[in-house]
């Protein structure tokens, strides 16, 4: 149990994601966050995570919100986070009941902490101005403000959802003034032209009291949820009674369920070379790549080739020799037991691959 | 030795061929007369070789001239054939001393002996017609002619070389009037045109002494070289002698040192459905394929795909799921060691590979 009058920073890395972009590397039971997308080939998005914000947050003080099919995976993969920090949710209840356990659990340690969440499966290009961007966020949340970093738009993208900026509250601190849903083409382009709107990276910082209390006064079935675990952890028995309160958790993102109603909300503004990494297409931008825009494994041979992306994944330590002969801005995947070939400006449709195994029954590939 | 006075049919088949075309899949030790390129997938194209003759030749008169580099492969494959009809060349001197030696020893176990020479590596698809047309070719050989089979051309191909025809002899056997070289392609169309031009498919029927008679006429070292094998063989010590031989005959196709200057050469034209198989297209065209074009094993996936062709040839019994997602007319080969990805209209550039990685050594991948 911490002490200190000054608030202490915790963080929550959001692990729990699955996702179907990134088969046949991607698998239900490993999600695109155990992945190597971001610049090491030996380093998952996860551990990326982690790495990125460990100068700003100790290990101790770093919680891993996953699910339960994940755990085991998780806890092997950061053998240096303590294990009980690695909180696995019994089913998926969307980003609100993750968060509000997360915030309940280390309020317990540390009754004046600052939470900074994030998401686990992104890529950050620039990692000092993020460090600094989220260092102005908390110093934000310490005011009281639930705090989220908005990303400086650079195209009209239409899949994600934007946060409009109001009033400046502090230097490189602006109130919000709403959160928009994914807009159109045409207001994506009014947005990105008036430099109005900012995009929503799922990245909040916040004070855990007041979470608390907003969970309370916008979100009271969450609110009694946690206090059922908070009353079960006091008498040491939080993991029995677990599976039975999540499951009568309203499944609700924390964007819906609270930042959309809450009062004093806050951005600041981030441009640190931010990427979601969507799909295999975002991979490939990326990737490392030859002259000829080729991002290889050692064993390829390209030859009149371009702006290919090939990723063996195999277990086995053996590079297999892959020749591309005259192929151009293809994307294609080995794993074990899958192939993957397709355009990279098809990236998206790598899903039809996985919803068509799931009507197969072939659980073993999806 | 048989003793017949009628002649008896003999064949020799050329299975000695090496070839880059269809690499990764062929490989200096598994050249393409060991794959499966046909309508089946179990069966090579030297096997389909041997089945579809055996209805005209037993398999104690099949002999299969190759390299010792094959040979115990070779003997492995095909059990039901005697082990010393197995002919292994101590090193490629071309088809005239293989058919040379290949007629020798023949004719040491039947002096009244047909023998029909045939490549190891192509497909025939009307096998009926093909061996009613090897049944002419041997009514002509049996009349002293050395006859080759001449395939209708269906286009101007301009990668083989020709047959002019000439006068009948009897009902489908003509006279040759010239072979003639890689035509360029005008006069490839002048010959599709006139039709009066045939491929010359490397097959031909002879009766062993005219072979002889005629070796001993034009190609002189050669005769000198078989009667040395000859005598060695009499006194049980051929195999020790063969590899001094071999070493100082002359390197000759049997069409440059032979059939352009014998005086008796007929043709038989042959429609069959032939194919040489020269390239990975070639392959794809003759694969049984499936609403779009598509030649795929069986645990491939094709999401709005054309016109692939995609083999699995891993010796793991593990299939592999492939999914093609919005390719067409790719080339995709796996093997336990590499992978092959290139357009079908560059299948011919699959060497590209194995000179690539000839000059880097990699001597275990060629």
């Amino acid at each position: 149990m911490h002490t200190e009058t000054l608030p202490v920073v915790y963080a929550v890395i959001m692990a729990g994601g699955a996702g179907t972009r990134f088969w046949p590397a991607s698998r239900e039971k490993h999600p695109k966050q155990f992945l190597a997308l971001g610049a090491h080939d030996d380093e998952s998005l996860l551990e990326a995570t982690i790495n990125r914000i460990a100068p700003l947050v100790p290990h101790e003080r770093i919680f891993v919100a996953t699910g339960r099919h994940l755990e085991a995976k998780a806890k092997a993969l950061l053998p240096h986070i303590p294990a009980e920090n690695i909180l696995a949710e019994p089913l998926a209840r969307n980003t609100a009941p993750c968060i509000g356990w997360a915030t309940a659990v280390i309020q317990r340690r540390c009754s004046n902490a600052i939470v900074m969440v994030l998401p686990s499966d992104h890529v950050v290009t620039d990692e000092d101005e993020f460090r600094r961007v989220l260092t102005k966020a908390t110093e934000a949340a310490a005011r009281g403000f639930i705090t989220t970093i908005g990303i400086v738009p650079t195209r009209p993208e239409t899949g994600y959802g934007y946060i409009e900026r109001g009033a400046v509250i502090a230097e490189g601190i602006r109130r919000v003034i709403k959160f928009t849903e994914k807009p159109s083409l045409a207001v994506a382009q009014h947005y990105l032209s008036a430099g109005s709107h900012l995009w929503n990276a799922g990245m909040f910082v916040f004070r855990a009291d007041v979470m608390r209390h907003e969970i309370t006064t916008h979100m009271p079935e969450l609110a009694s949820g946690l206090a059922v675990l908070d009353s079960s952890a006091k008498e040491g028995h939080e993991r029995s009674v677990l599976d039975q309160v999540f499951r009568r958790l309203p499944s609700v993102s924390i964007d819906h369920g609270l930042m959309e109603h809450a009062a004093e909300i806050a951005v600041v503004p981030g441009d640190f070379g931010w990427s979601d990494v969507g799909s295999w297409q975002s991979a490939w931008e990326l990737a490392s790549k030859d002259e000829d825009g080729n991002a290889l494994p050692p064993h390829a041979m390209a030859f009149d080739a371009r702006g290919n992306l090939v990723r063996d994944l195999r277990t086995s330590t053996k590079g297999k020799t892959i020749a591309l002969i005259g192929v151009n801005d293809l994307i294609i995947v080995e794993t074990d037991d899958a192939i993957l070939v397709l355009p990279r400006e098809r990236a998206q449709d790598a899903k039809l691959a996985v919803q068509a195994l799931k009507a197969g029954g072939r659980t073993d590939l999806i």
